[in-house]
């Protein structure tokens, strides 16, 4: 083999990384390279829920919303994740969900660019972006949704009339990782609006979207928030002044608590917040960007390619002869922190995979999902992990009945 | 006085409701009657949170999402509440804010009269609400909003291009309360769809909006699911196979695990949810819900109007001479589980009673508001509450300059 378990052991030692895994909680038994769907629990965590339920909420009541800082969560954790993004404080404005930021982002993207009326979005996009941006399509009327299939296609879609653009940062499927700054550049060139999907990619390396117009993304992949923690909206400084969305809550008023009848613009990224904040989901995320504010980036992204390359190896030596597709980026540089291969049951192979303790995901038709969050995955779980997986195909243990079954939530 | 304190502690003995107070976090030396703005936590409300954080996210990571019932908490939460509005099980959704379930219930009632190009909303109506309208009917084009002021307008309003009519059961401001079924039967005999928001309602009393065609409400209020605990949206079933609003995330998809290029709407209700859930914010909403299971509605509504109408007549008596001016109807049946007083200088009065532990809160522009949500304020605490008031008033304590300092949320 490319590499023996003892190396493996050897490189986790040297990992500059290492002690942050001590900050997760992490089952044993479990090799979790799921992080790229739901990131495993901050230790903190517990007790941050806690502390906002019994002394927040239950010692101050109301008056917590001053006294604890819940009005302004919204922007105190957008201005936490603004260095992750590679942008500014007063730029970020946390809040209900990816999709919901979606229409923040598009809907002010379309009244950036009034006079052009096509939003181009990806085929390789995740389906809720293309879903919300049909949605609010139909709603509107006039518009048109040009679709394209990978940046390749991007050049010949930019028009006059496209208003804007959204793409994922990274493929949700195949991990495969876009040029920013170069599609960025390209779509502003065309007079068009760039707004960019970081689910995939905030907490998996430095990003820099300080050159894009909008982006939106997710905090409970890589970032570690927890199960449907609050999803983040960015806005350059340029678009705020003129940036006007659909979704005009109370909370992106100039004045909530003057009750006017109508609805006036706040300054600044505030208007992009629509109303009260999951103030309990925010707990796990601030314990999370605790964590954050000590993490080495540069670390992150050398330790990913790193762990990401050496599972490539590693699954191709052992695997090779059943029926393994890589469809992930070979070059570092164009991938994420995560793997996938295809396989025509891949399903099963899953189920099968994780009934060993190796926790990847699944994704419709045939994609076999493998997320390597750098601040708790060692280089002996991807060893493990590759070797688990050649068992499970070496004695085709995944034809097990069992396994075909399949669950609500793949 | 009307009463004395020894009547009303003989009064709490008797109550068939009081052993539920023991259910909630209380904190010693607080008359909490803020309750129609954030509830107090139920007791079970920290283990909740902590089973949710620390065994299914942290004991099952990502397999939560199937073991641990999360996929479907938007509609097992929601059949929880229907009882509590008047509604059958399949009709309500959970999910987001208040705010947001306003742009889901608008939109789709748009959908469902598309001749119809008037939206009906009330000056009295919260703001957000009025506000989610402005943004909307601005973003579609094309639609006028007719601005009534409260049920009296209504009449003459409901031309035959009105498509909807939103409206709050219970005014914020004022406590006053619609007679729901009159109201709903007029707007639906112009053609109207009738839309309630229950934000203030819910929880108070018995709410019956069976017979309306769609509703939204919050559930951090007197349901007591925490701050910013995630809100509903109630569609009738005649409007759920036709009904389509503008937010079509992928939950809302028939399959979203097949990850479709287009979104094809789930059926039922189940088309009225986004996005991933905030699972965390769910499990105090939850704790609640378990007290909720177990009480008797139509005691709460009595000991509801006990307690206001108490409130009434004590601060009437013990405070006629120091500018207090009822702005609650008299009439029990016109009333919510909330009393408000105006006062030239309410701000600082407010400031001064929460200083002597009565906890109530100040609307602009003088509005004093004291809500009394019959699961756990007592007899006794009416009474403290009045005589409070009428010392601070009494003796002018609120002249203080400290009290007259404004703080970010009022």
């Amino acid at each position: 083999m490319a590499i023996s378990r003892a190396e493996c052991v050897a490189l986790d030692a040297a990992d500059p990384l290492k002690q942050i895994r001590d900050e997760f909680v992490l089952p044993d038994g479990t090799i979790y390279l799921v992080g790229n769907s739901l990131g495993a629990p901050p230790k903190a965590a517990a007790a941050a829920v806690a502390r906002t339920v019994e002394q927040e909420w239950g010692g101050r009541l109301v008056g917590a919303w001053n006294v604890s800082g819940w009005y302004d969560l919204p922007l105190t954790t957008g201005d936490r994740i603004a260095p992750l993004i590679g942008v500014g404080p007063g730029q970020v404005a946390v809040g209900e969900s990816t999709s919901i930021a979606i229409v923040k982002a598009v809907s002010a993207a379309l009244g950036l660019r009034p006079e052009r009326r096509v939003v181009v979005s990806d085929l390789a996009n995740f389906p809720t972006d293309r879903y919300m941006v049909q949605g609010l399509a139909e709603a509107l009327g006039g518009y048109e949704i040009r679709d394209v299939t990978g940046v390749d296609d991007l050049s010949g879609a930019l028009s006059e009339d496209v208003a804007c653009v959204l793409l994922s940062e990274v493929d949700y499927r195949t991990g495969a990782r876009h040029d920013t700054a170069a599609v960025t550049a390209l779509v502003q060139a065309a007079g068009a609006l760039m707004i960019w999907d970081l689910c995939h990619s905030a907490g998996a390396y430095q990003v820099d979207v300080s050159a894009a117009d909008l982006a939106v993304g997710c905090t409970y992949k890589y970032l570690n928030g927890g199960p449907g923690s609050p999803a983040f909206v960015y806005v350059h400084p340029d678009h705020q002044a003129a940036g006007r969305h659909l979704l005009t809550g109370w909370h992106g008023h100039a004045e909530p608590f003057a009750f006017e009848p109508d609805f006036r613009p706040a300054e600044g990224i505030r208007r992009f917040t629509v109303s009260t904040p999951h103030v309990v989901s925010y707990a796990p995320l601030n314990a999370s960007l605790d964590i954050w504010e000590h993490v080495d980036l540069a670390a992150v992204r050398a330790k990913s390619v790193a762990l990401t390359s050496l599972f490539i190896e590693l699954v191709e030596e052992l695997c090779a002869p059943h029926g393994l597709g890589l469809l992930s980026p070979r070059d570092p540089e164009r991938r994420g922190s995560q793997v996938s291969f295809s396989h025509p049951d891949g399903y099963p192979v899953m189920r099968a995979l994780i009934d060993r303790g190796v926790h990847g995901d699944f994704r419709a038709p045939d994609v076999l999902r493998f997320g390597f969050a750098p601040l708790y995955i060692r280089f002996v779980d991807v060893y493990d992990a590759a070797v688990t997986l050649a068992e499970v195909l070496e004695k085709e243990s995944w034809r097990d009945d069992r396994y075909s079954r399949r669950l609500a939530v793949t």
